[in-house]
């Protein structure tokens, strides 16, 4: 078997979220470090919105890990929008080397794997990572505009509105120590209100090439988290894995699940985008692993990776899953 | 000042070339290692071809480098097209790690440095970069479908048809020494139909860096090659840097320049897009370099980051130039 899973040294020493109502309204609302009533952040475009969510995002990490901008090496970036532009506006004040990024949902990973790389040689001390979506900007780009009030179906997932930033170097509590980058799957999936079933096989060859390589058990992680299948996602993903003998159904979470209650708020399958997994991860998962509550997590951001245009030309939808594995920091060595 | 040029060892192994009719007709038609008579590459929608495009370049890299699909580590790929389809769709039967980039036409220099990073430190032992464009694709998105018949400034480029495959590794001819990312500068430009005079002052932005921080002269290099600023963009780089103090006339070249004949082509200001610098390079520089030609060349890859949304919305027009410098293999060393 070829080897990919890449051996890394670094650390997330600081991260930050933020999010919009709906996402405030749910779930995690009180973990996020800022959120806005009405979605727009004081901008008069949705698309502007996003761009504004992730500088005030990534502005707060790096008031979290008290660095300035100048102590940045490189920023990796990106966002759902046509072209990456949330992330290209949002990020434009800052004076740092850009790498924008397209991995769909699957950016935070795909940015943190490359954070981890660029950081563990020295090839610069400290990397950002900044990925974000906006459920108003989405909608518009991918479906109809909000005001022509489409319906949905159960298995469509409701974009998140919100980003994640995190600061990667030496010295966090957090450790990132191995990453595994995606390879691009397509079970013939054309439903794109369905992406939870387009990804679902990616997040499974990633899965099942990860604990086939490192010969670890399901039992030795607290948590493998998955980008945002949401919920039809999820289930098929832990069928897959089932049916391959990999029974994960113990460990299992996904932050398209975590982020929404379903039962409460009206968000069909549960959240997407490429702010989903970001503002989880930065919200809830690193602080619990820094906390102490969560050891050891695998986490796989997933992203779809068609376009409106590819579907409307009868292509099927191209998944993408990228892992890393977060472990509480070793103190001891320190 | 702060250090940001990154120190690599990294070659290139091998790379390939395909092309579409008008780059054929072109002063490099010759080199190109295929083209197409019609720019469809036997499929029918434009998006398609462009997907073809990089399916063959990237079979051609394999094909000269004697290796196969599994023993490459990673594939860092990027388009112009929304959701980068271009390259995800054109990637697909590869079964390789998949890194989705955005960088526009940046992206050929960003994904080898990332690739020359990730081999420099062994974190695989070989990667590839493969980048795109399409005339016909790009101009439907960004500007009219053909049909329309659509007059343009002179400012304008010409997206080319084409792209560029790159195997990173050890033992090639052409050494990859340095890489220096860019960082995103917006000068307040709004004229999408003048992309060079947006780009220019990235290029300038990253040559001088390089050249502060490297305290090299421009004289020790053969070529200074920027991506695609075209004529207008050229000349303003050139000014520019005049202005700043270094003069690097007698060295510099572009890529949307090299790769049409002005005179003779309608091709208003020259070429642009992701396929314009990595046809030109696999084609025509890393071939000289190798047979000793050129022994020292920068090479920077700019790219416009805007989106049609955001001109709209009245945002002018970010960019960004990434840097590699290229080296003839020191084969006494070997």
């Amino acid at each position: 078997m070829k080897k990919h899973i890449i051996k890394l040294s670094a650390t997330i020493v600081a991260s930050a979220s933020v999010a919009g109502r709906t996402e405030a309204e749910g779930p995690l609302g009180s973990l996020f470090d800022l959120t806005d009533p009405d979605d727009r952040f004081d901008c008069d475009t949705w698309e502007k919105s996003e761009s504004e969510i992730q500088r005030r995002a990534f502005g707060l990490a790096l008031k979290k890990s008290e660095l300035r901008a100048c102590d940045i090496g490189a920023l990796f970036a990106g966002d759902l929008q046509n072209q990456c532009v949330g992330s290209a506006y949002g990020l434009l004040e800052f004076d740092i080397p850009y790498f924008g990024l397209y991995g769909a949902c699957s950016t935070s990973a795909e940015g943190l794997l490359l954070a981890s790389i660029m950081t563990t040689h020295d090839s610069v001390e400290r990397a950002a990572v900044v990925t974000s979506s906006h459920f108003c900007a989405s909608e518009r780009q991918y479906r109809n505009p909000l005001e022509y009030g489409g319906q949905r179906t159960p298995t469509a997932q409701h974009t998140v509105t919100g980003a994640g930033a995190f600061i990667v170097g030496s010295g966090g509590d957090v450790e990132i120590t191995e990453g595994l980058p995606g390879i691009v799957i397509d079970k013939g999936i054309t439903d794109s209100a369905n992406m939870g079933a387009a990804m679902a096989p990616a997040a499974l060859s990633t899965l099942l090439r990860y604990f086939e390589e490192s010969r670890l058990d399901v039992d030795e992680f607290d948590l493998i988290l998955t980008g945002d299948l949401g919920h039809e996602g999820s289930e098929i993903l832990r069928d897959l894995a089932s049916a391959e003998g990999l029974d994960i159904r113990s460990r299992h979470n996904d932050c398209g699940l975590m982020i929404y209650d379903r039962e409460r708020q009206d968000v069909h399958s549960g959240g997407s985008g490429c702010g989903c997994s970001a503002a989880v991860l930065a919200a809830n998962i690193i602080p619990r692993i820094a906390r102490g509550e969560l050891s050891r997590v695998l986490f796989l951001a997933t992203g779809a990776m068609m376009s409106p245009a590819s579907l409307q030309q009868g292509q099927s939808i191209p998944a993408v899953a990228h892992l890393i594995k977060l472990e509480r920091g070793r103190i001891w060595n320190r």
